[in-house]
């Protein structure tokens, strides 16, 4: 089916194509960072000849990748249509590991070209498309632009916004509570909510979660119950006041715990935590008692961090909110009711209905007896109509 | 297809003949109560030959009027089937304005009757069915039992707890928050939301709202949106605090709205809002603040309400919720973000979250961009796992 915004001129093929193309791009995930996901195919008159993909930051690109993979099946490149995720590549620099995809696609005199989104990295930036246009090649792009956005979430919005792409994802009661009145978060999940948090947390760079959440639910933050790999886990922790029996310090893979505290930490703690395995990084502190955490996101944006999965708790979601510091939203509602306890965003500053933060793109779906909310940020709500419910 | 817990020996032919009974016995929606809603449908050879419902409170029962339609359309009842929604009366008292009609379906000849669900009025309760069973018609129950609980949710409940039926209907942010900060509440909600209230409120005897929403929202608790008849509509002000201006006290259906007040209220302003024609009931207070909301379920059901639709605020969800008094919950979540504000629910005594209240018979759908949230009331979780989210 066509999509509403997708420009004319491409056939259930094409999209057929790209689809596959995607869905090798995601192969990788997890492995490319600060790379894009990318997939590549190879077609002609109707079927595919050749697939490839990104598989690790520094390796092949799709596109060579894919066009290795028709001449290893002793066909030829010649006349066919590529199928790339992102515009590709076309230039040389000492920081990069590959040459131009530009030159390989016009040596294998393909026909046609066609892309889901132009790559945004100012180096490249329409460059591939025009290369290719002027060395004979049609380019058409804009084909499953939606999806592929959504494939590298984290590469257009550092692109974009020169940050790490930051997803919220909040589990609470149905009267949106996160922990009842004294504290307790133990929270009931089915095993399919779990499964999908896992798989959340292995599409990201990084998990962030805050001190008081580390401490209350001692969580390991792996992706244990999915394939995939652990993200880099982050723990605000100003004063260092993880014990040593935390999960987080045991795991075996400890360099993959990173620890932000403030400048004036206790060094002693510092250096045990270091000689554990366990990366600490001091920062400054941020407006509030916090720590700054544009300051957090600078350094691992710096670490290659283009993604992160922010798990709580409430005056973490709150700092994010309120520093408009996200893009997508993650709820999951459980079946409860928990009268008083402690809510999911505390103050925001927002005084009347009309100032609330109004979240776009909305979907709701059913994970065994929860919900799963989903939406994005947004400055307003055009389209929507305002009523009174009364 | 057949339900899980159904009785085996109904045919798709049974099912279709019960369905359209059920929805002959809606069209009475709004004008039965305190009586059932009951629908029925006679059927020869697989062909319907008649239809019927109790078309209002002391009206010709659903049975009588299916029969009659057949006899009106030249046909005979003898050796037909029976759809009864619920099970057939089968007594006479001063109270009662019709006949049983037991006896009717007997001289009727009919061969087989079925039903959905037994009365549970201690008049009945098995009465009817042994009778006709007596008479040598074959009685066979439980046909769509679940969706002819639906159809009476206030008279079965009545019957078995001796008070109405009550849905509270909670409109909320994602973050959990009826209101903003500053106690505003002017809500965003789309079209299609607004016309489910509507639909909601015709399907209950009446609405009720504490003197704070009253006050702040100054709704007018109609269903002009839908078809339907208004149902009452209750307000729980002990002080008789609502001003003149109230929407509430200008309606042309003003016999329709009814105010709970403390037994010290202020006798002038009784006397001046009856003289509008307004219903004023002084009751006792409660073990709160408030007013007791036993003693108001009392007066309503001696009124004949059999089912309450609470539409706020916290106070009045929070008292409803701590003592146990509802049956379902439907919460429309608007996708917005409000941060502090006026929390839907407050203190229920609530300290860790095995002791939250669990939400049974989970369903969500979407309304426009909002989440209809609905689910019972239960005292435990059967079948489903417990596990941490971390």
């Amino acid at each position: 089916m066509k999509k509403a915004n997708e420009p004319e001129g491409f056939s259930g093929f094409d999209r057929k194509c790209m689809f596959r193309a995607m869905s090798l791009a995601r192969r990788g995930a997890g492995k490319t960072s600060p790379n894009p996901l990318a997939g590549s195919v190879v077609a002609k008159n109707t079927r595919i000849i050749g697939e490839g993909w990104h598989r690790r930051y520094g390796g092949k690109h799709a596109e060579p990748d894919a066009l290795d993979a028709v001449l290893a099946a002793g066909e030829s490149p010649a006349g066919a249509d590529l199928y790339c995720t992102l515009e590709p590549c076309c230039f040389t620099a000492p920081d990069k590991h590959q040459p131009p995809c530009t030159d390989r696609i016009i040596k294998s005199r393909i026909r046609r070209v066609l892309i889901a989104n132009r790559d945004p990295n100012p180096r490249v930036n329409g460059g591939g498309i025009r290369m290719l246009e002027q060395a004979g090649i049609a380019v058409q792009s804009g084909l499953l632009a939606a999806q592929g956005e959504k494939l590298n979430e984290g590469f257009f919005t550092f692109q974009r916004l020169g940050r790490p792409f930051i997803r919220l994802k909040i589990a609470q009661s149905l009267d949106g509570r996160i922990a009842a009145a004294g504290g307790d978060s133990r929270w009931i999940t089915g095993e399919a909510a779990r499964r999908l948090v896992h798989r959340l947390r292995s599409g990201h760079d990084a998990v962030l979660i805050g001190r008081g959440t580390a401490l209350a639910d001692d969580p390991e933050l792996t992706v244990r119950l999915v394939r995939g790999a652990n993200p880099l886990r982050v723990v605000l922790d100003s004063r260092l006041s993880l014990p040593d029996s935390a999960r987080l310090l045991g795991l075996s893979d400890r360099e993959k715990t990173l620890i932000f505290c403030a400048a004036g930490a206790d060094p002693r703690r510092i250096a045990i935590l270091q000689n554990r395995g366990i990366r600490v990084i001091p920062i400054d502190a941020g407006e509030g008692i916090g720590l700054s955490l544009q300051r957090v996101l600078d350094v691992l944006a710096d670490l290659g961090v283009r993604s992160v999965l922010v798990e709580g708790g409430a005056e973490i979601f709150t700092g994010f909110l309120k520093q408009g510091l996200w893009d997508r939203l993650a709820v999951f509602i459980a079946p409860l009711v928990l009268g008083q306890g402690i809510s999911a965003v505390g103050d925001l500053g927002i005084k009347a209905v009309k100032d609330a933060l109004h979240i776009q793109d909305v979907s709701f779906r059913t994970i065994g007896d929860q919900a799963l909310f989903e939406g994005a940020r947004t400055a307003s709500r055009e389209g929507t109509r305002v009523y009174r419910d009364c």
